[in-house]
């Protein structure tokens, strides 16, 4: 039988052609070579997509999953055409559970939200499924929940449904979430990573690596004398900002998580088959993170970050959405830190504080396990 | 700030009292006084009511989860009030990964749909979020995942975004598969677990307790002479049927999974605080699934089902309900299994096949871990 896309939904399949051709692209690049699941499958890197495009891709294949953008835009029903609705997932694992800047309850809350923000989103209802390890202590659960619904009410989304599973002692790591959510989508133009246009501007809300870096000294990985926190953080309402000033003029937005700016602009820069280059000097990063990246010989672009956004916007725009980045709290120290051009396809070009030019790859291998 | 719930949802607030009075019901009759997590929170029964109303329930608590019904129904913009959708989600930590009659796999995708079809909703979309252990065989995961593939495109349903996780060695247990769902609400009423009354019919699709008892013998548990399958089987095609002949006559619809017959009818009538009588000779079970309760002292009315309808239905198209059950593949074995009374309020009795009467409770403890 076939599967329930709405005929309607003429947008995504006008770009069918395009998207099918970044499929090709993918699955030439990615190869699952591995006979066993390792920590770097899930470092949102080079490792992941070889897992992507090496089984979930080619076996749950439809014209909405193809995209492989963070939510699936679809409308609801065929008599209500001009309703669209986005929807996604993401499970968190991050350990530990709790951080300085939040924990994995918050963290639940933002990275979800955020998937439906950089679709247009605005994010309406999260689902919550918890797996438990028997022994874990209830207070610290009390403590998750209050902060997951603190967040939640501090956003304006409702957490609607949900589902509790226990295992057995030393059958998972005290507490993992699950959020899905669901949101109403306003604009008629796709926002995806198969948008990008040469010419188009490549702005960034704020300083990248936080997350990563807070997630490292919770670990006492590093002994520092500094504090960093998480940025974890909703993103809806800078986006809502942005999308009033820039409108169609946004192209694609990101959340750069897993994997850090470097790989969400390898996705873009494949999906949509342009360059990307990227000026060093304008990526805003704290002196602290910069440290701690030095010390651990980390690039800050591969670093997962949780309250970032990456918004790829026509030229024409960049101007007045890097105005209301800046007119947001969030997006105080954003930045335009790149533009998209047309050749050479499908690569992403760091143009260096020293004057070079290196290509800039997305994450291979897995520094940071378990960072969300 | 105020949850974004539509006031357009007026069936939902007309019923917020008798919601409320539920809730205090269920506050008065559970409370967690555990300080760590046992295996029984998973249990889907009375330890699991504990946890909900202890921790979950009050922290999110919003009109659409206070209803805790298998799935949240809601318009999902207030200019399109015609359209209801419903959302839901379950991780699955079954264990074993395969067992006779399905998998892990198989299960995530059937019983979302079946949470969505019990809430009058045509299934549309699932999100898949994995978390993988370290070392597990890529082979596995690849039959566990086209396995969910070939379960989505049998029941016309689209897996359209995912997340995968990977944790250390030891702090998972193989993989974990969560999938919520979205659907379409054609039905203009609301069929939840507060709409039972006096004179209603319980009808139930087909013998219980298989998909319990075929994990069981899947993990060894009894040495058997026969295979019993679990029933895994999505069930919106056979909803369809039903509502197609008795339309509004449908008052509440349930999948008994964790906590079996015995609990779902429990939270039933004690959200619609009415009585249910049910008749123990009139309730399919396999002779094989009986024998093996026997020897294991266990009830089959509190074993899990995984393509079992459950469905409360107006006195007058219970026989239409029942002939439509029986011209479907699903529900050929299908009872009207009890009746619903006024009083006593909240309570589940069982008139026995020796002529006795006595109270039937929900699930306490959980002698099957890890069910589904």
């Amino acid at each position: 039988m076939d599967m329930p896309i709405n005929s309607q939904d003429k947008e995504t399949l006008t770009t069918l052609d395009k998207i099918e051709r970044a499929r090709q692209a993918r699955r030439n690049k990615f190869y699952l070579r591995d006979e066993h699941i390792t920590l770097s499958h899930g470092s949102g890197g080079k490792a992941t997509h070889n897992l992507i495009e090496g089984i979930f891709a080619p076996a749950f294949s439809n014209p909405l999953l193809d995209r492989l953008d963070d939510a699936a835009v679809f409308t609801p029903a065929p008599d209500h055409e001009s309703v669209r609705m986005a929807f996604t997932t993401d499970t968190y694992v991050v350990n530990p559970l709790f951080f300085p800047g939040g924990d994995i309850g918050r963290l639940a809350v933002h990275g979800t939200i955020n998937d439906l923000a950089v679709a247009g989103a605005q994010p309406l209802y999260l689902s919550a499924g918890f797996v438990l390890e028997e022994g874990f202590p209830i207070a610290h659960l009390r403590r998750i929940v209050e902060s997951m619904a603190a967040a939640a009410r501090e956003a304006s989304v409702a957490i609607v449904t949900g589902d509790t599973k226990v295992v057995q002692r030393g059958k998972a790591d005290g507490v993992f979430i699950n959020t899905a959510g669901v949101g109403v989508v306003r604009s008629k133009r796709t926002i995806g990573q198969d948008q990008l246009r040469p010419g188009d501007k490549i702005l960034l809300s704020g300083p990248i690596g936080d997350h990563g870096i807070a997630i490292m000294l919770a670990r006492d990985m590093l002994d520092l004398e500094c504090e960093i926190c998480s940025d974890s953080a909703p993103l809806h309402t800078l986006v809502a900002d942005l999308l009033k000033v820039a409108g169609d003029g946004v192209h694609s937005m990101k959340d750069p998580t897993r994997g850090g700016v470097a790989t969400a602009l390898n996705e873009m820069a494949m999906t949509s088959e342009v360059a990307i280059l990227l000026d060093e000097s304008a990526i805003p990063v704290r002196p602290e993170v910069r440290g701690a990246c030095e010390i651990l010989g980390l690039d800050p672009l591969t670093i997962a970050n949780e309250g970032k956004l990456l918004a790829i916007v026509a030229p024409e725009v960049a101007d007045r959405a890097l105005a209301a980045m800046h007119a947001h709290p969030q997006g105080k120290d954003a930045a335009i830190i790149g533009t998209v051009q047309a050749t050479p396809a499908s690569m992403v070009f760091l143009r260096t504080e020293i004057g070079g030019t290196r290509v800039l790859d997305m994450l291979v291998g897995d520094p940071l396990p378990r960072i969300c």
